[in-house]
Formats: structure tokens, sequence, C-alpha cells
């Protein structure tokens, strides 16, 4: 299969350590954000949605964003799970991805950062005081969820999981712009337990073929 | 069981819909945002993200995460089925859900408008204007996914899915900001053709008991 991808991209980090913990073969294609290579007409072929990653199957389908992208990877390649078999844990783990997903990166992603200077007028420094603001609200709220019971030495539980692949790119993010992670121990040794497995590792920005 | 719960909460919105489709009934507790008690203690105790909307279950379990709830009540009362069977059409569904939970609600919620206000100064217009571009952003996007085989009568086929959870309450939002609506006119047929529905009008804002 191959995938669309760009270095700097949470999302398709996220995928990237999916196929890595799944041990599944990929061609990477590259879509370079910041040239705005994902608004040409012929990625819009690729992805009506003009967003990446985008996973295209042997059989020429394609699937876009990138938790339905895992979902799907965990349904048709469910060694090893990477979204519990118990209902309640599916639920808590799915509901930490998303709190990453839909609370937290939304606000801090290129475009974002983007209109803030362009339209908005904002300095560099307005942009960083924007972008560690909402770093240390979602991340707080991540710390709260994760003292709850079903945290192990990863997010949910003793094995790397759907939540872990949202949360690694999120930090990877927060160091990026400098923010302080010291309020958040139980994040970080999260973080710290994830980076120890090659598949998290090899999937950083810094080890892709097309970092800058 | 209970949903916490506030009126003009998109995310709460919709899984109000999810329970309306699958004609469970619930008893709602009202979190009024605006007023912050979802920031409050007791609430904290309830949801350590601090966000509505909550599901609690009969033997007291909770469910944070809109979208995650309706995962949970698709698996566990799965009549009629939000999100289809077969793995593809899934993950198209979820996708679109995605596009909306991840990439257009986010910007424009009640949290990044007050910060926009309190922190960058912007002025009742210059908000307004942050809102519409977003909405304008996002809804292309959707817009061209759904031109894309699979929609029906519905996002995706012609049954109410996830994905219709998710865009009925965006274009109540997009509304309720006067958002120029002309350019989506596929998005707008589902939004209509959700709103026939009984289960879907009932779950709009202005039906709830704690609407103002």
């Amino acid at each position: 299969m191959k995938l669309y991808t760009y270095f700097r991209s949470s999302a398709a980090f996220r995928v990237r350590i999916a196929l890595n913990l799944k041990r599944i073969a990929y061609e990477p294609v590259f879509v370079h954000l910041a040239k705005g290579e994902h608004r040409k007409p012929d990625y819009a072929r690729v992805n009506p949605q003009g967003l990446v990653p985008t996973l295209e199957l042997d059989d020429g389908k394609r699937l876009a964003q990138s938790l339905a992208i895992i979902e799907w990877l965990d349904e048709r390649y469910p060694a090893p799970r990477l979204v519990p078999s118990d209902a309640f844990e599916r639920s808590r783990v799915r509901s930490i991805a998303y709190l990453i997903a839909c609370e937290i990166h939304p606000l801090n992603n290129l475009r974002v950062l983007q209109h803030l200077k362009r339209v908005l007028g904002q300095s560099e420094e307005g942009i960083n005081a924007w972008y560690r603001h909402w770093v240390a609200d979602g991340l707080a709220k991540l710390e709260a969820e994760l003292a709850r019971p079903g945290t192990g030495k990863f997010s949910h539980g003793d094995a790397p999981s759907l939540a872990d692949c949202c949360l690694v790119p999120q930090i990877f993010n927060a160091k990026r712009y400098d923010c302080d992670l010291a309020p958040y121990p139980t994040t970080m040794r999260v973080f710290e337990a994830c980076m120890k497995l090659e598949a998290f590792d090899r999937a950083q920005p810094s080890k892709q073929p097309d970092a800058e």
C-alpha cells in the first residue's frame, strides 16, 4: 500500500506509527504541505478533502483521515490490537485519541498558524503564545484523563494503542514549540515509554526520507 | 442512562441525535458551558477532560468524547447502524465525521471564540470573520468529499450515519453565524434530508429543556 505523507504532519505521523506497530510495509508518497502541494488538483484527485495522510490500498481504494485509517488497519490487520476488544476500553482509548485529535491538534496545525500570521497579523511571538496556550489547555485535560484508572505503562493498559499514536506526535509538536511539559508527568512518562519502541522512533519526522 | 449536555454544544447535539435515532431514552443533566459549569470541580469528577457531553451508564461507568460515545452506542445498540458493517464504508463514514469533528468544529467552539476576544482582542466582526473563514474552508472540503461515490440520500448511503450526526450540528452553527451556504448544495441537501427526521429535529438546540 501507499501512504501519502509529509514528514512534519502529525496526522501522517500517527498512521506511520500504526503501520510500524503492525509491521506493515508501505510505499511513501511525499506531499509537501509547506509548499501547498496538498492544494493542487493532482492531490484533490487522490483525496478530495485535500488533507494528508491518504492510505491507498493495493486495489486502488483510498482512505482519508488518520483516525479512520488506523481504525481500518486495526480491523483488517488486528495484530497487535490498537483499539482494545472490550467495548468500554475501546471507548476510553478513542476518547483519549479524540481529545488530542479534536481538541488540541486542530488549533495548532499549519493552516491555522498561517492564518494567524497572514490574516490576523500576529507576530511570531503571538503565534507561539497561541500555540502554547492550546497545548497547555489540552495537555492539562489529557493529564487529568490519564490519572483515571485504566492507564498503565501506556495511555491505556500496558500495550500501545490508538491513543498513543496520537499522543506521541502531539508531544513532538509541543517540544518543537518549546512548551513547558513539566506539568504533565504521566503524559511524559507514556511518551518516553512509546519512544523506546522502534515503531514510534522510526515514524518520527526527522527520520523520514522527506525530512528537511 | 444520563447524558450531561448543553443545548448549544455541537458535540452533545451529535450524541442526542444518535440516542434519538436508536430510540434510547436518557435523562439529561444540564451543564451550562457559557457559565463555565464544565470547569467546576463537581464536573471534573464526572469527566476529567472537563468537556461536554458525558454519557453515564446505568452501572455508573462514564464515557467521554461525542464520537467515542456514538461508537459505543453503535456497538451496544446496533439498530439502526450508524457506522456501516462494511470495512471500507465504515472508514468513509468515519472520515466524514472526523473531517467535521477534527477540522471544522474545533476552530469555532466557544473557548476559541472567547480566546480570540479576550486574548487577541478581536472585535465581534473579527470573530465572525474567523468563524466564517473556517466554516467555508471546512465545508468546501466536505462538499468535495460528498461528491464522491457512496453519498446517497444522506452523507453515506440512504440511511443516516455517524457522519450525519456530525454534519447537522455543524450546519446549525454555520447558520447561526450567517455563513453563506449556497456553495455547498450536496451538504445542504443532506442536511435537509436529516432535518425531516424526527430524531434530528428533536435533538436541535432550541428544542432542549435548557434552551435559552
